[in-house]
């Protein structure tokens, strides 16, 4: 792993154990140079990716200050660090509706870039906010790459899955984000009305060798869900 | 402007003209080290600055290929070059629907970090894609920076004003995306239905000085808005 990512990684750790809880904000550049003996572009591109991630933010003239996530239920959309950081104060159940594993037609080998008859995982989940319904995911895993999947590996989260026990290396995803009018099926799953409206993430995740192993079109409840994105000229 | 930066604004300006056009992909990283003299460094932060605005995307490989944009009429959430960018096939047309100057209460003067009492322009304006109703935005400037917005300015590019007229410089914009219900005026002017889905994106812009100028709340017609974003581990 480049040495930025790993100064980032035990930033976030540092972050989730409180150690900057007194001021909100960061150690200055050069303290970190010395804690990490990293060179200062080492630093940046660490806090680079942390403030594209949403973690924290720059105040002109006075450092990086951690973002309250808790605070307004606000998730990186860029992040992936998983719905329990972004929720730090909350718990998530995962409702397992239904895990299949599927032979690849020509419109789902397209989509998973495999071929026509490979197995594929299907997996519907219920992702419950402390007791709000919010969101409703539809998942596709490449057997290939993840050989096998149980409901009580879903129940709790197929990404820790993934990473601790399968090993795998996230590289990057592609995200559409758009809305929808919610099915009678969605909505009652949602608790909301059909016709209302869904905000809707489609993710393709590749490996950091570049290979596609998942995409999911995630159903979040619109009056609960709220993302954040930073854009830099 | 840091180097890396300009040689991202030159393979823009390259991919509008339509220079890769033949083979769909940027040159190698030698060729435009060699073009560009520059370092491998900086080429490689222009590339990563150019792929977090979703203008071209890498296969494992096989180098740097440019995006299809007008193909799915897909908005990188992440990118600031502006919907005229975007949709390089289309037509953009703004109707005024309003512009106002109004004195800060307490909760714009939050809204805009400025003092109560302090001037700010407010502009609403339809957003029309060919003949689609395509976004109703709602913006506030800060009249210390932006000292006169009309509506000859608003139908064409306040951005495009800002910049060339008024020599602006913008750092990074927050972004905040969540959906709505649609009320009857909103409906009406997206050629809705009241209760409809609205996608919406709330921007808080810097520039690059840090100083915060312009926030707007603009609702996407659900049935043609499709954001596009990356998350990079």
């Amino acid at each position: 792993m480049a040495k930025y990512k790993n100064v980032a990684s035990d930033i976030i750790e540092r972050i989730k154990k409180h150690e900057f809880k007194d001021i909100g904000k960061l150690p200055t550049e050069d303290e970190m140079i010395e804690y990490y003996n990293v060179s200062r572009n080492t630093i940046r591109s660490a806090l680079k990716t942390l403030t594209s991630q949403g973690v924290i933010y720059s105040r002109q003239g006075s450092g990086f200050y951690i973002r309250q996530r808790s605070n307004d239920n606000c998730i990186p959309i860029t992040g992936t660090n998983g719905l329990t950081y972004d929720f730090p104060h909350n718990t998530f159940t995962n409702v397992v509706l239904s895990i299949e594993l599927l032979k690849a037609d020509e419109i789902l080998a397209k989509k998973m870039f495999c071929e026509v008859g490979d197995s594929i995982y299907f997996c519907k989940r219920l992702r419950i906010l402390d007791d709000k319904k919010f969101a409703l995911e539809f998942s596709y895993y490449n057997q290939k790459i993840v050989p096998y999947l149980g409901k009580e590996i879903a129940e709790k989260s197929i990404y820790n899955y993934l990473q601790d026990n399968l090993k795998l290396k996230f590289g990057f995803a592609d995200k559409h984000i758009s809305a929808i009018k919610l099915n009678k099926e969605q909505a009652e799953l949602l608790e909301l009305e059909t016709g209302d409206p869904g905000l809707v993430i489609a993710d393709t995740v590749y490996l950091d060798n570049g290979m596609m192993f998942n995409t999911s079109q995630v159903i979040y409840n619109y009056k609960y869900a709220n993302f954040y994105a930073m854009a830099v000229r």
